[in-house]
């Protein structure tokens, strides 16, 4: 390696991110700000809106390999901003902390992965490869307009990315604690079950559905759906919300309702989960009088991508810059990299995700240019090994 | 027996009741249209306000025993009114039915008792005891002000009843059907539980409240209470609502909330039954990081009248006029008469409640006069057995 320039300082970028209020769906100018700031180190950017979501695909060079950073600039709502010690949208930085909406989830990482492009762009000039940037405006909403459709249609114009890395907040506590290899899948079910109204004296004249639906959800949280798998948790079920909304104490409900929700690990495939949850219906359903519908949704499979040539590579890279080792994972929840698996190897890594989502969200800036260098060592790394 | 003249007919009496929209709490006149024909008869009338409710005893004679009438004036709301065929406050006589609300329960019974009273008068005279009427405005609200603290009044007063019999519509079908001569105790129940809200990818950092709630509704149901009793049909518990109210699919709660309603039977006492659901949450607090709370409210105990001297000329009295053999049963919802057995023997028996509480309440006139003629040979068998 030559002399090692001082890193760009992510910081400045990281604010402007942060200012603009990119409240999902809304892209709030978050957008043109990172096409500035990559047009400016060369890349080529193109638009990609699907419906009322705008996104965004810049590539710097025309050769393969092409290493891939994906994310998005869409933040979950801010709540109450009295709440906040400091504005959402204002970035400021106070105790060498950087608060607002989107500094950990993830503004302060792509304003890392820029600094690190031009990092590696002053130290090496133009890779032997390409370096693209996935970006998308639809990450904290549905998912719908977003990372699904946008590599649908880079690949339509036949762009082919070899490794991508997603920069989600991975890190429970601080940077290089975790590199997430992939992710549980999750789906999505609800059950409905229909009876008959009547009153609680008479329920030889009535179907209380609610029976049968605490007989369904004994059957579906009595099972050990495994022990876990390499690299992944057990499987888990969680019933998150039952709801009958039956005010008075002397009548039978005619309907009750129930959510839950599967993580699930390489040990499963969505559709035999859902074929599992269908026999369970059914084997209740025999013995009622009423109707029990199901609404089961696979939002994601589950994944892991077991390419150590390209994972280990990260995890040196993450050594190298923070003397820590960084466990291989897939827990927690989704992210994007459950539509990017298909195309090519995935994995993430990021800030620290302890205040995502929440009031008063903020990373130390050390963190930031931390995770810049880190992003610098991977793509040196990164075009030494697969260029 | 003296011969027989024809009995005066209730039917103008059950119309102008009707016509009183005294839905609960409100009275509305209705006790005044009572009062003006009970005046007439020669009761000595008193009102007793208890809250925002009135309520009426009246009584013809000094001696005993005492054979009391009881009732309520109060009617459930209509409902949307325009889906009536008849005003539900017009009490219009169409196709020989009387349509209203209350018709059924129990505005008729109560014109069925007045003109029993006018028909024993004019066959016997005075009798050699006391008719009483026990009527309040509380019984379809929350029966606090109504037939509990009346009978505390009276009772304070110095006045004593023998026997009662109260003019819910007892009869499933056809007048004659059924005696009631006890009933089934009511519990109700809230269980709430509260525990640690989160993500359902991360269940480890979250306490659901929901598998708690469904372990202890599980052993709160499995339990067969009992075989039934003389008179009672097994005890049954309904679940009757679960109230989480979650909507995003990926949190786990931090409350679940479930109601439920016990009626028993003379095997148990509601006491018993509390300290029963106490110990089982307390089996399922064990294992629980967060709070179980209940709330059990007893409504009312058990009760039979046993006392076939009573119910036996009750139900000769049935038999004389319908040519039917009434059951004696216990089934149904509470009624007043669970305040009146601590104070004497009582039953129920009044017109067919096929239609009540429902819109388009009605009753056919003939099954008025009919129970009217029942009420007066009740009145003669009455001071005949027991004076």
């Amino acid at each position: 390696m030559p002399d090692t320039p001082a890193l760009p300082d992510p910081i400045p970028l990281a604010r402007r991110l942060i200012q603009a209020p990119s409240v999902t769906p809304a892209d709030a100018g978050a957008l043109d700000v990172l096409e500035e700031a990559l047009s400016a180190l060369g890349f080529s950017c193109t638009r990609y809106p699907f419906g009322e979501v705008d996104n965004l695909y810049a590539r710097l060079g025309d050769a393969a390999p092409v290493f891939c950073f994906a994310g998005h600039t869409d933040v979950v709502p801010p709540g109450a901003e009295t709440a906040w010690t400091h504005p959402p949208f204002g970035a400021e930085i106070d105790q060498d902390l950087l608060w607002g909406r989107g500094a950990a989830d993830m503004k302060g990482a792509i304003a890392s992965m820029v600094a690190a492009v031009e990092a590696y762009l002053a130290r090496h000039g133009q890779p032997r490869g390409s370096i693209a940037f996935l970006i998308t405006g639809d990450e904290e909403g549905p998912a719908v307009n977003g990372t699904k459709k946008l590599l649908e249609a880079i690949h339509a114009r036949g762009e082919r990315l070899d490794h991508c890395l997603v920069g989600e907040p991975t890190n429970p506590a601080s940077v290089g604690d975790t590199i997430k290899v992939g992710r549980r899948g999750s789906l999505n079910g609800v059950i409905t079950v229909t009876g008959r109204q009547g009153h609680v004296a008479y329920p030889e004249r009535a179907d209380n559905p609610i029976p049968p639906l605490l007989a369904l959800l004994g059957r579906l949280t009595a099972r050990t759906l495994d022990d876990g798998a390499p690299h992944f948790q057990p499987s888990n079920l969680e019933v998150t919300s039952i709801d009958v909304g039956n005010a008075p104490h002397n009548v039978i409900p005619e309907q009750a309702a129930a959510k839950f929700n599967i993580r699930f690990n390489i040990a499963h495939q969505g559709g035999d989960l859902k074929q599992w949850i269908e026999d369970e219906a059914a084997a209740v359903r025999a013995g009622f009088n009423g109707r029990i519908a199901l609404d089961l949704t696979v939002t994601g499979e589950a994944f892991l991508t077991d390419q150590p040539a390209f994972t280990d590579l990260l995890r040196t890279a993450v050594i190298e810059v923070t003397g820590k080792a960084p466990a291989l994972t897939t827990g927690g929840g989704t992210s994007d990299a459950r539509f990017i698996k298909d195309y090519c190897p995935v994995a993430e890594f990021g800030l620290v995700g302890a205040t995502m989502h929440q009031i008063d969200e903020r990373v130390p800036v050390g963190d930031i240019r931390q995770l810049a260098a880190i992003y610098t060592r991977i793509l040196e790394r990164y075009f030494v090994a697969f260029a």
